[in-house]
């Protein structure tokens, strides 16, 4: 019996840490299907925010504190809601819920929607999964091609268990972050990609509120500006997943050197 | 007289248009030292967070309607005062008070502290001088490292006009952000540089607020991990005002080689 004991708690110990978030709140359908992907594949915590932080980015909460109530949302596994942004769920997590344990994977989303190409910089999705990257934790942000709350998660299912298990099993050493969107519908395979050129064209909806004052409201379309056939958007315009390994550093490097006339300049 | 009129109205709408923005709020003592500079520049038209947007990133409100107001704050100069994210005001800016005319030049800040290096992710100052990079609109994100509301801007303002002049007068091509940072008191030059790797050592000062509930208030420390001589860190450290060419391609190309595996394993 103490034989069993001991081999169980061994085998225990074993199982990674995987933390488990999203931009859409912690009742979201697409958090769900991943925390059910994640509960097979190791010891899982979800931290996720309160209400919708869709297009938050990579803001984060200095000029007030933050809450964390642990919910009742999945069953035995640990599930707190957070009254911040995406990246703060990822700080709470990490420094006061998990006390700086070593996370052995970080996934964001499903989101509801595109994080393809310049979606990057708006997702709260890509930026909480980017924010655990800073810590050395590998990361992945999904994201499925359909903004509805009725999306339907399962196809994507097995993939994203599958690109799950693969950042488990190798090291990917530098990378430390994926941006992985998935076609709705039949999916034809795994594409590793770059991220697309493309923009969006925007509008503001303009209109009087009950008290007489004019508001504005964002509202626009998606343009892909990039024929190049290893792009995110072509990929899923294919059918396929899109694989992005995705960092931090921004530096233009190559304008390093026609800029040094600026520098000799002043 | 109607050759003066002629001559005048040519005149005028040869002056560069610059649209003047900032996260620290329309109050800002920054903001009113780059709008000093820029009305000796040309056309300006300022639009600034009704309040301090420190830490936002490239957040953008889409759930709930956005404000503009005309503000008398520095006197003959277009000026408004919008109720959402830096990156907010530089949308609003451009499609409903300029209404997709050409900016010549954007410029956000000047930021009361650092966004060199990884803090160019969290920035607000720096996701406004990115949304307008991201519509082609030539643009400058800076800071000076002092993060007090009385920081001294005097010093470094010839410094910061001649980088306006410089951006004004040559065509970067394909560099449309630069992130500058400005060290405190003596200036010794201008270097170009790339984005040092560095992180923020964080930590949560916990409380119990007036309704007895717990709270966690972020708070950190900036960490350099860079000891290359040619980061944006190492130019400040030696007195030099840094300038990293930025974009928004976040792609790790040197992953995409490695990662075919996991393409031909799904």
């Amino acid at each position: 019996m103490s034989i069993f004991i001991l081999l169980s708690t061994e085998e225990m110990s074993k199982k990674p840490l995987i933390l488990v978030t999203n931009d859409d709140g912690l009742f979201a359908p697409g958090l769900k299907a991943l925390v059910q992907i994640a509960e097979d594949l190791g010891e899982v915590v979800v931290v996720a925010p309160g209400s919708p932080q869709s297009g938050k980015g990579h803001a984060i909460t200095i000029n007030e504190p933050l809450r964390i109530n642990r919910v009742d949302a999945f069953g035995k596994i640990e599930a707190y809601e957070c009254s911040g942004t995406p990246v703060d769920c990822v700080k709470l997590a990490k420094i006061i819920l998990l006390k700086n344990k070593t996370i052995d994977l970080c996934v964001s989303g499903i989101n509801h929607g595109s994080n393809a190409s310049i979606n990057i910089i708006y997702s709260g999705t890509l930026s909480a999964a980017m924010e655990a990257s800073l810590e050395g934790v590998q990361s992945i942000g999904f994201s499925l091609l359909d903004y509805s709350f009725n999306a339907n998660f399962e196809i994507c299912k097995p993939f994203v268990k599958k690109i799950c298990e693969y950042v488990l099993q190798n090291n990917l050493h530098k990378t430390k972050l994926l941006n992985v969107n998935i076609p709705v519908g039949h999916i034809q395979g795994v594409r590793i990609c770059r991220q697309a050129n493309a923009r969006w064209v925007e509008e503001f909806q303009e209109g009087t509120d009950p008290k007489g004052e004019k508001y504005y409201w964002l509202t626009g379309r998606f343009e892909n500006l990039d024929n190049g056939s290893d792009s995110d958007i072509q990929a899923l315009n294919n059918g396929y997943i899109s694989v992005v390994p995705s960092q931090h550093d921004l530096t233009q490097y190559d304008a390093i050197q026609p800029l040094m006339r600026l520098q000799e300049t002043i």
